[in-house]
């Protein structure tokens, strides 16, 4: 495998520091104080234009005054500052860069100058550099950190952010709920080194044991996708896009253009990948954390431990709600949680223990039980509490507690908790906490400082639990096959080299099947009529019932025109349609009698290119659903069978493609082949922008393209 | 406006506990020390058997020796214990009771007797109880409370819950998030006061400023309705339902019936009572909190504040998807912003300082300029930090902070935040703050402390301004009207009779439709065919294009089973559908011939009875996709025009209900005229158990009822 730069960028062996002074109000002084004082145990080398040492170290002129050529060059100077000193660095040899500094591209285009004449060093000496306008790294494996605050102790969530706060200002948020990094890495502009080589890194990386990525755009969109996928099979990465709705939707002259929106394709791109996305930055970090700290979840089976019905009924209904079950337990099991709690209390599943002083039941001896069944893949606990519960009610206590020693009442509360934090891993079956007290039990903060994690709402553990399922399913999935592009067919190049040649803005219908056709794709039976006489030809030869159509490659959308009269059954019909046709038209006009594909499940299928992605292949509802309902998925192409496959399972009315109302199932493989075939289609013919095909009818259970569109110009 | 059980129940100048010791460990002794040591100002008298004082005051025998009467019982005793305590004290003509004891319905058959009991105990003597099975109350405004901790304050925020650890357990939670309850009364099994007298009492109440409620299920639901709907138009109200989902939908025989599960059927009465739907707990108190504090948001238009890209843009992207906007700044206003920030930080809105020290800048200056230039209606803002910031860099700065005193370090934090806290109503401009720093912060405290809803991300913090936007369109309602029922109509009383002296399990489609017809609803030309060439007579008089359809009160779906000839346009066609339903049916069966509606956006509604609602009115997508999308919406009837045009907002196909595709907007007025008729003829006819009208056409802007359902039997 490729190197990557992330590799000795994380792990340098000694870091000159430009930018850091004696004044503790500075921002570079905060960074240069955090490697110095965290542990980092490489040289420190700060460079200051007056002062001798800087932080107690000594401090250096100049670049050329090192006493050895720094691993690593870290920036929080003015830009242009920044662009002599990158040069200087690299012309010693420093093959690694970390540019803090902002003014470049973010500011307009004297800073996009700058930022280019770093790209400029870069590519001339060979020196990589992350930034500019980011914070740095977090690297808790050597104790390396640019960033103030970090937790004590190596953790296991790895995270790369194009906003460096969520990597510089949570850790007061962090340290609350006990989420601990293994390496983070603020990006920046990615002049250089960018989030896809922060994502290879982390999936390399054996102390990260779940990626987190907070995204605000993707450049390198094909890199993005393979690296994820590859990650993605053996270790969970889950991300956040923001950005993408208030851009709204992009202009283009087909439907599946103009429904392309950067939201909805970014959500086609993590299913593709098999990123699970999360829509806050807290399910980020927290689901993030869940799966870094919990076994996986071996199937969708739960166990609900709580001593109050509210948590216990909304853990169950959020659970169910996201595909997770709650199986009933065995006699035998119930009957070793009945002999445990009180003659009421539910033994089913809930378990719901109502008030029960002993905590050690509720925290320990239950769940354990529950484990040994094997009756369940993971549980979701609520009530656990210690000293909380003492600190609610010792206010009230007082004079009446005078009597009684302090320790004897605390005895009330304590639990032997040792174990159960340990559960999880002696079972290998993850457990998420539900919990309204914080730190400030000792409960709580026991599940929280070993890595169990804690929720403040029961519907949030429940959450947690579910994104484990959702990594279930993309744990299991087979690599992504490269799969063979066909050849290029002539007669469709034909087609579509000469409707260019004339200077056509897009194939009308009848050629848009033909290419369709060309390339195996089921189209319905039709021709064009050049008469009124020569129709009824047509369509005796076709068979009525028909359709009638006005084609032209300057109508492309016929609906709600008059251009389109369905299901004609006989001459007469058929006469009176030609004819309201050519006068919907205004003129005459080549008329397309089609056979009437018989069916009432209507779907769509499209292809837009997205730059950095290219062609993006659209599958969803058909007809005016379509628009109406936004009930779409994109993939970029080309799709594997697998891959096609699943984007039918991804629209909300995807039960129409089962047996219904004596309809059989859809073919799904022959629905498949047809969205793998667009995206192959756009990819040997670039001169094709956009496609829709929408109507796609099932006939019975075959798809049929009933109408298509191809606009050119790519 | 009649008594409200909970006026006295609530504002009691004497109680008698029965269930109270000097053992702490005591749940009733803990409860008992709530009401004694919070500051209720009125007598509190032990009921004991052997002690002859109970923390300290002076203990009772029996209720017989009680130096008064007094106005309200509470019990913490076994279950028929209880029992007997509420007759003595309803004998010496105490009036409230709170009966925290369980073991009575939700233990089985002989603990629903035991609460029956109470209920006739309650009956015989007038004496209005609240539980059993629940927590009590707080009311903060006397300083009753009995639950172990309550904020010292009173506050704005109202509750009642179904579930007592939503009072009792999360006293931790509320503190720290600042919230603060007005009144809050724990429910129980509501065998005598229930959620609705609770709701219509924290209505009323001018301390609470916004209700919340915990709501597993409500029986009285017509009550809670008019109740709810009443308090909305000026006191926002929220709830969060669970519960419904692992109980399924329910059987019926109609699609409606079969659509009718629970959480569908809470979802439509929430939003027919004006309430807001919370998804999580924390929702309910985070969103509670923000309505009971923060002045109304008067329209869509918001603020973004922010020092730091990825909050911001989390902001943007959540406010932009759930209904607000960000308007460009003016010039005048981006000129005030721009004299106080860097060069190149962001004025336009996001306001993005980027790293900016002067706290004061981003929390008071900034937020009042643009609160004073009246651009916008609320503001959310993000990254004011304080001694939080210090506490992250502290640990590193060590030595080097030495030579300075910790004061003027201490000063680079401090900020003056008085007013920043005043802003809101000094404006009246609704703000709410994303923090990642907690209560360790002294920013985030002076908000939290201040009534200013501090969120612990930035999405969060988004969503509760959108709730505030939800209200502004509930606050606008006009107050439901009394619509006036029709007069039973003869004919389809006479066509309903027969059906059932008959022994119909459902009236056949054409029934259904002169029942429909005689009251008003649009339904298709039709007529029955006795014969083939009947049938052709029959299309001809109607005209061609016609639908054939087998009729039979015995068939009640007739999709998918070959029951159905659509849009047949001559004779031909029409002589083989005839024959080809006949043999689909399996023998002789009348054959309904009608006229084809040539449209097609297809929507559905229907009927159903819900225990506690009466009839409920169904308005959803049609055809195929009503069953596949469930895209469906209820409310409990009768209907007045508003209720029924807000129907067609609440699918998310609401966009095939406007001008698309050369189609006209639908008649709306049509169309809800058809929703309130089924609601009218359901409550006219008892007979009628369920109604499907699906699809309905929309003929142009015109709705037709193409096919109607009507089951017999409620």
């Amino acid at each position: 495998m490729a190197d990557n730069p992330l590799d000795l960028l994380m792990n340098p062996k000694s870091i000159a520091v430009a930018g850091a002074s004696n004044n503790p109000g500075k921002m570079g002084t905060l960074q240069a104080l955090s490697i110095l004082k965290d542990g980092f145990p490489g040289k420190l080398y700060p460079l200051h234009a007056k002062e001798t040492t800087v932080l107690g170290q000594k401090a250096y002129r100049s670049v050329y005054d090192l006493p050895e050529t720094p691993d690593l060059a870290f920036l929080i100077v003015p830009s242009t500052v920044a662009v002599s000193l990158l040069e200087d660095f690299a012309k010693i040899g420093t093959k690694r860069a970390i540019i803090v500094s902002g003014g470049f591209r973010e500011i307009g285009p004297e800073g996009k100058a700058l930022e280019e004449r770093l790209q400029e060093i870069a590519g001339t000496y060979g020196i990589r550099f992350l930034g500019p306008n980011c914070m740095g790294v977090i690297n808790s494996e050597i104790r390396l950190s640019t960033v103030f605050k970090v937790a004590k102790k190596p953790g296991p969530l790895g995270m790369a952010s194009q906003s460096g706060t969520y990597i510089t200002q949570t850790a007061d948020y962090l340290h609350e709920h006990g989420i601990r990094f293994s390496k983070a890495i603020s990006c920046g502009n990615e002049a250089d080194i960018d989030m896809v080589d922060a994502l290879e890194y982390l999936g390399r990386d054996e102390q990260t044991r779940a990626i987190i990525l907070y995204i605000e755009g993707i450049r390198n969109g094909k890199r993005f996708i393979e690296t994820a996928r590859r990650i993605t099979q053996h270790k969970p990465v889950l991300a956040q896009y923001v950005g993408g709705s208030a851009a709204g939707a992009r202009a283009g002259q087909s439907h599946t253009g103009a429904m392309a929106g950067p939201d909805a394709l970014y959500e086609g791109i993590f299913r593709q990948a098999g990123i699970i996305r999360c829509s806050s930055i807290e399910e980020l970090y927290m689901h993030g954390w869940t799966h870094a700290t919990q076994p996986p979840l071996k199937g969708n089976r739960i166990a609900v431990i709580t001593n109050s019905g509210g948590p216990g009924t909304a853990i169950s209904d959020t659970a169910d709600k996201n595909g997770l079950t709650l199986p009933r337990f065995s006699e035998k099991l119930q009957g070793k949680i009945r002999s445990l709690i009180a003659p009421h209390a539910a033994s089913a599943n809930p378990v719901d223990l109502t008030y029960h002083r002993d905590m050690r039941v509720l925290s320990v001896t239950i769940p354990e039980i529950i484990m040994q069944s094997k009756e369940v893949d993971g549980i979701v606990l609520h009530g656990s509490v210690g000293s909380g519960f003492m600190n609610l009610v010792y206010d009230h206590l007082g004079e009446f507690a005078a009597g009684i020693p302090k320790e004897t009442l605390a005895k009330y509360m304590e639990t032997d908790m040792g174990e159960a934090v340990t559960l999880p891993w002696k079972y290998e079956i993850p457990m998420t906490i539900s919990s309204f007290f914080g730190r400030g039990d000792d409960n709580t903060s026991r599940y929280i400082d070993n890595e169990i994690p804690v929720f403040d709402s029961p519907e949030k553990a429940a959450r947690a639990m579910a994104s484990l399922l959702n990594y279930r399913e993309i744990r299991g999935r087979k690599p992504a096959e490269k799969p063979d592009l066909p050849e290029v067919c002539p007669d469709a190049a034909e087609i579509i080299a000469n409707a260019v040649a004339k200077g056509q803005k897009a194939l009308d219908e009848h050629e848009a099947k033909m290419v369709l056709a060309a390339y195996g794709v089921p189209v319905t039976r039709e021709e064009i009529a050049h008469s009124e006489n020569n129709a009824v030809e047509i369509a005796e030869e076709i068979g009525y019932p028909v359709v009638v159509k006005a084609c032209s490659a300057e109508i492309m959308h016929k609906t709600g025109r008059g251009l389109i009269a369905l299901n004609i059954q006989c001459e007469e019909a058929l006469r009176s349609a030609y004819t309201s046709v050519q006068i919907a038209a205004g003129g005459q006009i080549p008329i397309l009698i089609q056979e009437m594909a018989p069916g009432n499940r209507e779907f769509a299928a499209g292809m837009t290119r997205f730059p950095g992605f290219g062609p993006c292949v659209l599958f969803g509802l058909g007809g005016i659903y379509a628009e109406a309902l936004n009930d779409i998925t994109f993939r970029v192409a080309p799709l594997d069978n697998a891959e096609a496959d699943r984007m039918m399972n991804d629209i909300r009315a995807r039960a129409l493609l089962t047996e219904l109302r004596g309809m059989p199932a859809a073919d799904r493989s022959a629905l498949g082949s047809i969205l793998q075939t667009i995206g192959n289609i756009a990819i040997l013919h670039k001169e094709i922008a956009e496609i829709d095909l929408n109507p796609i009818i099932l006939f019975g259970a075959e798809p049929i393209v009933a109408d298509a569109l191809f606009v050119l110009g790519a």
